[in-house]
């Protein structure tokens, strides 16, 4: 009898194992159990639907039931896998079409399930009106809200998802407050005095933007009518909660799998997890950070890809090893673009690596050029040796995928000195003829030998 | 008595180095020839001056002689050097504004005489109406043209400033027509079918372009009327010969400093001719190729900035050495960006190198994304090693810079295998969720391996 694969979770992570899975292994069932009614679908575009820019939700499915039943996948929306019995090699599904539960077979399992958007504990929560965007179901519902008519948004949380929400809205015309409680925009990934930047673009689109501030509370009775944010009264129509998610690993500890610190399933460098014949991938899981050294936990669009390939490599009789990650993240608000990879100096710091960083400024064109836009990069590098850890980057179209030499340079462990030389192009609509990325080299080399 | 320092040419790589040298060693006095009315000017922006981009032609002088003067240094325009004593340590000027000579000692020297533009031998090329783009004094008579109404221009030459050239042209409104002699445009940097893809963008825009025909001669009496080309005659007000450049070396090689087959000075790592105490930098010196392991003579700004500094550098005591090159450059044809780095399958293999290429077609984005456009990446690495050797990439907005992820790889020889699982960035206006560039990373480490 041919081998049988369970996918728990049928989205980037799962459907990419799924898919390479069968591929490379023609006698393989796989059944792939998801809980929503979408799969397969890029969550990370969600932002550019409900803004309008992308017209139909369809194009954010990359393939649908059809095409992975065509590709020998036997995809079942609509159904929760509410255990997993290692012992027996079964897990227990609960269908949400009409609330009856089965009980199916793996030989091989894999974990894909994802993160959830946190709730945070506070009152209002449930309010109608209070949205997360995480699924594609959460996505359409803020689209139909966006396009019925302009009012007012507040957003909690300034990470990627609160940033990219806030500007589909301000795209819309709507009123829009983001509410964030750490002293500065996208403080986890980007430094103050750079989340400043961002803060300054969204402020001058019209947005205004709260730091420092806690939400008290959500306000309404029937619907949400408003926020109160550190005795503030804030008037809503809307409510968008983007404070992050957390891995869902309760499944995969429930049956006993090891689950790690950071909330993700523990995995070796072949996305195997803990117990025999079990792989894990995607937001589920933690994965190795090349420049710290230390198991994180990442919900990155790349990262679900990349994991889902490996396990599904793997899962099918290959040997391939998931290399780490760096953390490599981009996004926008309107012309601005944030990038950053490897690890900032306190973060490189706290993992226990003296580091050393250097900021600069400049243009992505050459000044004469209508081209050219306002670009910052900081650069950090290791002290002494100056093998580039990390960077942030902030500017105007260009800047930011200016980030991926320093992801390669850091990916490499390539010192700041040897990056200085490099060979950028240049041309006055692209650059300045000394690229800003090879100033910051030669200054962070400097400060590294000092 | 102080050193005094002679710099024969006063722009991108003179200036470097003599603004390097002074910095670092105020005792130097330091006297800067030019034979020219201008000095330390960005040649690549001259393109774009003609075509209006730029407003005006002090956009594109980096440093005037009051501010040289300011920084020491004395910088003598309109000023030519007609020839060099190696054994009495002397130069001898000519002066275009009086016709006067002159004699100035030097106890060092930096050759920094730059590429002149290759004249064909071709009847018309004295007529009136018939330019060059080099000099900025060429760049102020073609913007003139192009300011005073339409016309009919024909651009002999398909490199990069042929290319520029008719863009610039193409957007004044003018019919423009391109003749090149060789099979595609852009052949010495572009394989062929991927110079098909420029040459078709040239045409929607309502180009002319000519390939594989050579012109004959240019027409006209008191000024040019057209261009006779494989016997076919076309009309033109104005025609611009861009066929390329020649490393101005001949004051060198007539004082006895050797001149390599490249037509460049003979430079060593520190940009130290083969005379003691002479230094030389910029167009009119060879460089070392990292990949083929070749001397070459390339005419780009980067080269001659960085070269410069490194002269400047080591001619004030300091001890650089220049790193050589991959001779990445980038340019567009309006929406379409082209780039290259390192060498081409064709190139590599030329120099002995075992190389095989891979070539990829994507998206620079998000398939359901407004910013997506068609993205071509042609990656050559080393047969076996999988190390990249070089790239070539055209595509639309946000496609040509991605060289640089090439260029840095190829800088570290990192392998295709290494550079497959690089964490690039991903949102949906920047990247699909894979990067083309990892696509062909890893299709090129399969190629090379198999």
């Amino acid at each position: 009898m041919d081998e049988r694969l369970v996918v728990i979770g049928a989205d980037a992570a799962g459907m990419t194992a799924a898919s390479q899975a069968r591929r490379r292994d023609r006698t393989l069932e796989v059944v792939a159990f998801e809980k929503g009614k979408y799969a397969s679908y890029a969550a990370c575009g969600e932002p550019y639907f409900v803004s309008g820019d992308v017209e139909e939700l369809s194009d954010l499915i990359a393939r649908t039931p059809d095409q992975f039943a065509r590709a020998g996948i036997d995809l079942r929306l609509r159904t929760e896998v509410t255990s997993i019995d290692l012992d027996r090699r079964t897990v227990s599904t609960l269908s949400h079409s009409d609330g009856s539960t089965s009980e199916t077979g793996f030989d091989k399992l894999l974990i894909a399930t994802g993160a959830r958007a946190f709730i945070p504990p506070m009152q209002g929560v449930d309010l109608p009106g209070v949205h997360t965007l995480r699924t594609l179901t959460d996505a359409a519902a803020l689209r139909s809200i966006a396009a019925a008519g302009k009012g007012r948004l507040v957003v909690i949380g300034a990470g990627y998802i609160g940033i990219e929400v806030a500007e589909a809205f301000d795209t819309r015309g709507w009123d829009v407050v983001m509410v964030e409680a750490l002293p500065s925009v996208m403080a986890r990934t980007l430094d103050a005095d750079l989340g400043s930047k961002v803060s300054d673009a969204m402020t001058d689109s019209g947005v205004r933007v709260i730091t420092s501030v806690m939400v008290d509370r959500i306000e309404g009775t029937d619907s949400v009518t408003g926020v109160t944010a550190g005795g503030q009264s804030i008037p809503a129509d809307l409510v968008v909660l983007a404070v992050g998610g957390r891995p869902v690993s309760e499944l995969a500890s429930q049956a006993g799998i090891p689950v790690g610190p950071t909330g993700g399933i523990i995995v070796d460098d072949h996305q195997l997890t803990g117990a025999e014949g079990v792989w894990a991938a995607g937001d589920c899981a933690e994965v190795y950070h090349r420049i710290t050294h230390q198991m994180v936990n990442m919900h990155l669009g790349t990262v679900a890809n990349k994991t889902g390939r490996i396990a599904g490599i793997n899962l099918s009789g290959g040997d391939a090893r998931f290399p780490g990650v760096l953390g490599t993240a981009i996004t926008r608000f309107h012309d601005l673009e944030i990038a950053v990879t490897g690890a900032s100096k306190v973060q490189a710091e706290a993992a226990g690596i003296d580091a050393v960083e250097v900021t600069v400024s400049g243009l992505t064109a050459a000044h004469y050029m209508p081209e050219a836009h306002d670009l910052t990069i900081r650069l950090t590098v290791e002290k002494g040796t100056s093998v580039v850890l990390g960077s942030q980057i902030v500017g105007g179209a260009g800047a930011g995928k200016r980030i991926d030499v320093f992801a390669t340079a850091a990916w490499n462990a390539m010192t700041a000195g040897d990056l200085e030389w490099v060979d950028f192009a240049y041309a006055p609509p692209f650059a300045p003829v000394w690229d800003l990325m090879a100033i910051a080299a030669r200054k962070a080399a400097a400060v590294a030998r000092s």
